[in-house]
């Protein structure tokens, strides 16, 4: 198969060179050239821009940042919308908004091309191991097409039929996890002040909840790891947003998404965007008084 | 050892019955005798009192409901604290505030006993198969003493040397589960919202997540099973009050525990309070308007 | 009209003078004899206990600082309940909760005595001056024997004939002023980090709303006038407390009020308890990190 | 004075004519003709798009419903900014983002125009009375050439220096008066919960707050006046999720806003959404179980 791949940044990159060692004939870009080269040295071609990209490609991936650098790559000057060939496939992977997501459905179709969305979970040691969970949402059939590809990068979980759907799914994740550091942050900040040890609650949860979820991060936030950050509060924060987003287009509060958001956007506040995002339990803390302890 | 136990209710019950299994002495009291019947047909003696019990221990268990309970068992007519013999030992197993233990504690040391504080996580099923996890605190050598005798019933954890830093760590890790309930009702909501099925939501959940509290719950809350209550819903909200009771009493806010709150009254002002706490969904649900659809 | 007043401090002293300056027979006690010296100067006598003014009354007030103080003086030790005669009518001035007010309801029936509850809005200055607002509620007939009293000291406001009716209505108002203060806080706090000079917004917000809570409280946030406290910030803390506590006996959410509590919380674990209660301010501002400004 | 004005709607068009009877010449465009008629007959000329208001006016106002069509008419096909003459002056009236306020400030700077912000407060009566209080912010000299323009109009309010601080100030004051709604709605349910009747309650805030908003508002929720609106329910959500973006955008928290948010949301989910943003009420009384009383 002649795939295509923009991005290959942390997490493309590595998705771009298992789907090269399936045994595909792979076509990459990326904004900056230097982090495609080990890819070109394997054996992947280089493209001037996503509109090339797309010329030339079967099936073609996108696994870019956000909603702006998706959109311009889509839609902008040589975008790869106006140049998809009749009956291509286009993968993205990135987390981005429903609405865009939605928005770029109706694009695809008036073109009479194909959207999947397929966002991913998992950080770059997943990615290279191929061992990502492929969140896929969009019609069957081209479901049917793609999946063997998917299946290099890790496992595949179908979510729907409506590419969106991948979308909220992943948001919904996200924001799943993000809860959890805020009630976690917040368990151990109560017990902390009735005088238990911080080290020995950790303990306790551990214990008793079996939530690799709790373990991980309950362990970061014990030995204050806030760098380097192994997912960075600010893109937590952007995550969160999306998820509130994804809401409020379906008339759904989450007010547990906005206590996270309003601690995320305090911690930025104080500098700390750049920190991982277990750092919300120094907001937390700096709100019951524990930094003054 | 000459044991005493008061409150042979659900969970008091296989708990007195393993410590007469284990080959102690046992003196019982309950507010209803016949709930107790069964304990005295295998060898246990009644008091008609807790005072009685008290005068005949040398380690005494209470568990009850609530905080009114055992102030009652403990300071009112013919309570136990009034009868207990010097250097006897009170284990509180109830779940109750951080304030009333606090209370107990000092009243214990005026009069030259000992109190701990051993709440437990798990249900009745787990009490009967000795396999509770018994959290536990209070000075170090009367720990000592009594571990043996915990160790009938379960796993002990230590929490720290007062009293009340093992209701903290009770009551924190009650709020933890239920903010994984109202998380995961958000989730469900809004994703079912965008039009994915919630039992491909739950099961993309369960593969990603591990967590044994989302997999139980989910599965709840996608099987509707609201009756009979595993947990019941009012009792959850009590416990969420007393967690935010003991943060208030240190100057710690917890605004995910206000949230969850929030939708327990609201799903209580709906006549939902003796349902099993999955019915949070429901709150959530009516929030957005899913009842209407 | 024998009158009887418990509680001389700063609200109760001068409303004890206006009713004395009504012409009335006083019999005053206080936990301090000191505090109505000048009272007993003017004619009024003193009483040893709450017993012995009861005994000595025909109408009694209370004006306590909470409801332990409540609680003791009228159910402790040569509390009132036990000596009011049959038919005599006890004035709760105290802002205390609806359950104890309920409670006290009850007890006060039992005893053939009555009770009515006429919690108060205003300061010292408005006390002195007569011009309180007094809320009051209770069975109609012993309003009107009343009343006629309760002028004295400024305007009566009806609420209705259940004595917790007046302590509901005294909570939400409080509540009102304090969703003010938290309103106006977060508003300030977002235009000035767009750059807008606080002065300039605070006289919008005048010019436009006509609110004399808004210019009373904003311009001491603009003069960040904090001490001496006009309302001390833990007393702000304790109402909005009691009315979430009135909320929930009723299962009524009240999320503002959760959000006002827990910046409380927060200024209160900075140690401003004591500042005045629009220091809820420099909470709001520090989570938008202001203070690092 | 050749006054341009764009957007000829509820609120526009009683401003357009009021500079009309001001006595400068205007020319109008409208996206639909005949709102713009009675103008045309009074004397004002048409223009067939924005750009050609822009051609041929000094000071050129637009009043729009949203950032989308303000974006539109500034940006888009035959839109306002290409066209504009050099050194002329676009009053923005429209109650938008401080995202697309900032955008637009500099791309009038990069053109050699000028921008001033002018979102009003008051609704179409006050309009038309020549009532308004405007909202002004941009710099200071081009300020004092169309201040006494605005003054045709109502009062007029000095932001600062900076086009988007009108906008935040704008957004501050509607958050202030939906989270005055949402409070009202709070105590209201609560102390009716204790049995007060709502109309004694209305009554006893307008004695005590002298507040005209909770005066008008509560006046409308007593009498459940939900329709016709007086402003629609989403375009308060409208409103309240441009404050929490214009928040957002500096790091700042408004967790009332988030609450009013929910509530809007909630009542948007039942299908409330065109009715007054007064019926936040009934969101406010389902989650209290009041509508199932």
């Amino acid at each position: 198969m002649r795939l295509g791949f923009i991005g290959t940044g942390n997490m493309g990159f590595p998705m771009a060179q298992n789907l090269l060692l399936q045994g595909n004939e792979l076509i990459v870009h990326n904004r900056t050239k230097e982090k495609a080269e080990p890819l070109i040295a394997r054996g992947a071609k280089w493209a001037e821009s996503p509109a090339e990209v797309a010329e030339k490609s079967e099936v073609l991936f996108t696994m870019l940042s956000d909603d702006h650098a998706l959109e311009e790559v889509t839609l902008g000057q040589n975008g790869l919308l106006s140049a998809m060939r009749a009956g291509s496939i286009h993968v993205s992977s990135s987390t981005v908004s429903v609405q865009l997501m939605g928005r770029l459905t109706k694009l695809h179709q008036e073109k009479g091309v194909f959207l999947l969305s397929s966002p991913v979970m998992g950080r770059p040691d997943a990615a290279k191991a191929a061992r990502l969970k492929l969140l896929l949402a969009g019609p069957a059939k081209v479901i049917e097409q793609v999946k063997p590809l998917l299946l290099a990068l890790g496992e595949v979980l179908i979510c729907g039929e409506v590419p969106k759907m991948a979308n909220a799914v992943k948001l919904g994740n996200n924001f799943l996890i993000a809860s959890m550091l805020e009630a976690l942050a917040e368990a151990i900040t109560m017990v902390r002040k009735h005088g238990v040890k911080a080290e020995d609650y950790v303990e306790i949860i551990n214990a008793f909840f079996g939530s690799p979820v709790y373990k991980n991060y309950s362990h970061l936030m014990l030995n204050r790891a806030w760098e380097p950050a192994g997912f960075k509060l600010q893109l937590g924060l952007k995550d969160v947003k999306l998820a509130l987003a994804a809401a409020e287009a379906v008339h759904a509060p989450m007010p547990v998404a906005d206590v996270v958001k309003n601690h995320l956007i305090e911690a930025g506040a104080q500098g700390w965007g750049d920190q991982d995002w277990t750092a919300i339990l120094k907001a937390v803390e700096r709100d019951a008084g524990v930094d003054r302890e």
